[in-house]
């Protein structure tokens, strides 16, 4: 055999044994921040944040499009301008509704093993949702359908540090939108048995939603009026403004005792102002008039504080993310929802067209922004691209690891007689080697961190294996993943149950179009 | 035309017009982190990492290999077995030696303007160093060369964000071994005025060094003798272990009351214990020893204490950066540091065989473990691989840009009725927008970070522009910056001081190949 021939074989021969090697994933388990939050403003720069908002929200206000929501307002108190629609607060109605809600609550899966805690210093990591688009390296970019939605909802169960659910990721949209969120929401369930999510884009779609959650974890009326058993996310219309559907959303789940997270949309310098201390302020008074609605609703009805506060690139026009004021941005917003006792939602983003250094780089600095902030709820945790027009395969493994890297070092360091280790530096003595130490042999298989993407073996070896950078491992990572993906075990009286209510309720025409 | 190639025209002019933009750096300065180091371990834990590194150094002791240093070691009352070349240095000797460490000095640089502090909260960051190969993704890997290791000098004076240099970054090996100290020390000097570092690979080096940073700096001796005009790293041969070319540099460069980094190889698993705990005990030790012989010989010369611990993979023995261990390394080691108030050195590392999305996020991990935890000089700051195996041109640029993220980030943000901006969103209202508001119009242009290296344009502009992901920008910004660098100005005299010196020492032959 020629020299070449051997070598290729060889070559061969190690990216097979690379492939049959396990995936290396941690546990599932919750993870904890055991650390203190990083907290870049004083008590004092909190506090004139948080007053600014409380004058925005008692001399400027905010619009409410629904009128329902208006009254609901008017009957706690609130002054309610009919003519602009615009509704003012006094800080004594905003500050007693902040009060009734629940500092921590437990965010019930199907499968109970995966229940989550929201609040605290626990994270959950979610997937991106909302995306239009989707892509991996091989296939190029497409609109988003339900085969890769059905794909990506099967990783987000395949993978252990994804704790909990986002939005369609991507959309679904070759299933007509009458019946897409019932049909996305099957899908969810049926392959996936961590903590849903369902979007609040008309209040039949919450009730549609609301009722599919209940048959799927197999309740009562009653107990799911106990349970918090999914979460929606409402974006305001900033500045000032809250639209028909994201009301309905936060009044329907109040009254079902389920958990909305509101999350201002305030991109400084385009729906926000350019300073990072005027957008702060913005979103935080929009925080508080949502969240103030499901507690006038429902005193005591879980809810996140979420932010979502960025930049615009002043010369396009476009979203930035992962930058020096997303960061601080995170880590600012952990300090306000802390001030009002409320669990807080931040994000892992990033502006880049491809799962490439840019999209991991701007993720880092995002996911440390959100986590040092003590960020409970971190969504678009894996898969995010594009300022969130796309979901991509190979990102969602990308960020997979760095996720898991984050859990690790989230598990406090020991520090005691047998890891100090004196007697085993006193048997290897100056010039050994640990390789072979019995101090080593007891802890190697568990003592470090594994990747699972990561490789670390020598420039030769990996040159020889084809030099595959990591973001087309990644792309093998997520088909292999697939190939493997097993299905969670589903009741079939449950299956049954919510078929026969998709299939009424398709009958009834679905949700119509709004 | 047809449409095709009008599009081909509309997207070279695009590309055209890119690439005439200014590449968007931020102006010198050094960065200082406002924010409060992140301590992952008690005070307690801390003090029994210390405790344990004194019953190391008492029990066990370190072999130290120049007869010389175990003199000045036995001179100070430090117990020597000329035997084993053990020596055990009791705790009094230790922390004697550690008071009289200065907790923050100026680092000169040629050109004053780019001097620096070290210590406290300030933070510098370096190149690559002692890089073998070199390589970018047109050229692919190849030896180091003194081309590209004057190249490099030449991004490492363009790069605002780059502070002060490091070792060869590759190493120039076509240049003599004899010689090879002083070519590289005047290319450093000539291609840039930023601060300096020489190795210490022997003691007629270190002197040869020692003068030449003398007459680069245009310095009668005594004047030299009273400022820190450049630095070298020590490591140790761990475990416990110090040999004749790092105790030549402690010694000489103490005397010249210059700066030497003190970092310790302790890669747990390998040359140190398998636990942190322990890895960190004996690196503290490594690190006190030879900080103890600086301050010995020179009590109040200049010192940094260098963290370098990590694991390696224990399955192949390669070492392992950017992993959760890495990160909590280099926040310990800093909380070690400030034990002893002494500046404190870690790294932005990564083990990744290409500039893609692992060698980002790996480094993003440790950019953040090193700068939380307070770490004043960053060292392989830009353009580190394969674990220090290789300097990479886009690996520089992608660092480049984490860094000034990081340096943008350490801005204080400032929170005042005008930033919180009550007014423009009164004026702004409801379902408006900030682009035209006069808060805006006033602040826009400095408002945000501009990035070097992310594209935050929409994907289809991207694509038009031909999908270039972030490595093959770097690429281009790299080629660029050296189209465009500019040599510092130079005394003449001062060169030809400096030409003549090393014809000189060439003439004697240089240093001896030992």
């Amino acid at each position: 055999m020629e020299r070449r021939d051997r070598a290729a074989v060889s070559a061969r021969r190690r990216e097979h044994q690379a492939e049959r090697r396990e995936l290396n994933q941690i546990p599932w388990r919750q993870p904890r921040n055991p650390y203190a939050p990083t907290e870049i403003l004083s008590a004092d720069q909190i506090e004139s944040i948080h007053l600014a908002s409380l004058r925005i929200l008692e001399e400027i206000g905010v619009r409410i499009l629904l009128p329902e929501a208006r009254e609901i307002y008017a009957g706690a108190g609130a002054d309610v301008d009919e003519g602009t629609q615009q509704v003012r607060f006094d800080r004594g109605l905003i500050l007693g509704a902040m009060a009734t809600v629940p500092p921590e609550f437990t965010l019930h899966a199907r499968n109970p093993a995966h229940d989550v805690i929201m609040g605290g210093s626990w994270a959950a990591f979610a997937t991106v949702g909302g995306a239009p688009s989707v892509s991996d390296i091989e296939r190029g970019r497409r609109p988003g359908n339900f085969a890769d939605y059905s794909d990506m909802l099967r990783l987000a169960q395949s993978l252990n540090v994804v704790h909990v659910l986002a939005g369609y990721a991507p959309e679904p949209i070759d299933v007509p939108v009458p019946v897409r969120h019932m049909v996305a929401m099957e899908a969810m369930i049926r392959l996936t048995d961590k903590a849903y999510f369902g979007f609040s884009l008309s209040r039949q779609r919450v009730l549609d939603n609301i009722e599919m959650i209940r048959i799927a974890r197999g309740l009562t009326p009653a107990r799911l009026d106990r349970e918090a058993s999914f979460y929606t996310v409402v974006n305001t219309n900033s500045p000032l403004q809250l639209d028909r559907p994201m009301l309905w959303g936060i009044i329907e789940m109040a009254r079902a005792n389920q958990v909305t997270c509101v999350t201002p949309f305030t991109l400084a310098g385009a729906m926000a102002p350019v300073t990072l201390a005027g957008a702060l302020a913005l979103q935080n008074a929009e925080a508080l008039a949502g969240m103030a609605l499901a507690q006038i609703v429902r005193p005591g009805s879980p809810l996140i504080y979420g932010g979502f506060t960025s930049n615009v690139d002043m010369r396009s026009g476009a979203p930035a993310f992962g930058t020096p004021e997303y960061i601080k941005a995170a880590q600012i917003g952990g300090q306000l929802a802390r001030r009002y006792r409320v669990p807080y939602r931040s994000s892992n983003v990033n502006a880049s067209n491809a799962p490439d250094a840019q999209s991991a780089y701007e993720g880092a600095m995002s996911i440390w922004g959100a986590l040092t902030g003590h960020t409970n709820l971190l969504i678009h945790g894996v898969g995010w691209l594009e300022g969130g027009l796309c979901a991509s395969y190979e990102k969602f493994i990308i960020d997979a690891e760095m996720l898991q890297i984050m859990a690790k070092y989230f598990e406090p360091e020991v520090i005691d007689d047998a890891t100090l280790a004196i007697e085993a530096i006193r048997e290897v003595g100056p010039g050994g080697h640990f390789f072979g130490s019995p101090h080593t042999l007891e802890r190697y298989e568990t003592a470090f961190y594994t990747p699972l993407l990561s490789d670390w073996r020598s420039f030769q070896q990996w040159e020889a294996d084809g030099s595959v950078d990591a973001t087309r491992r990644a792309h093998r990572i997520y088909q292999r993943m697939l190939a493997e993906y097993e299905a969670p075990a589903l009741d079939p009286a449950i299956a049954e149950e919510l078929g026969a209510f998709i299939a009424k309720r398709t009958e009834e025409g679905g949700a119509p179009i709004q």
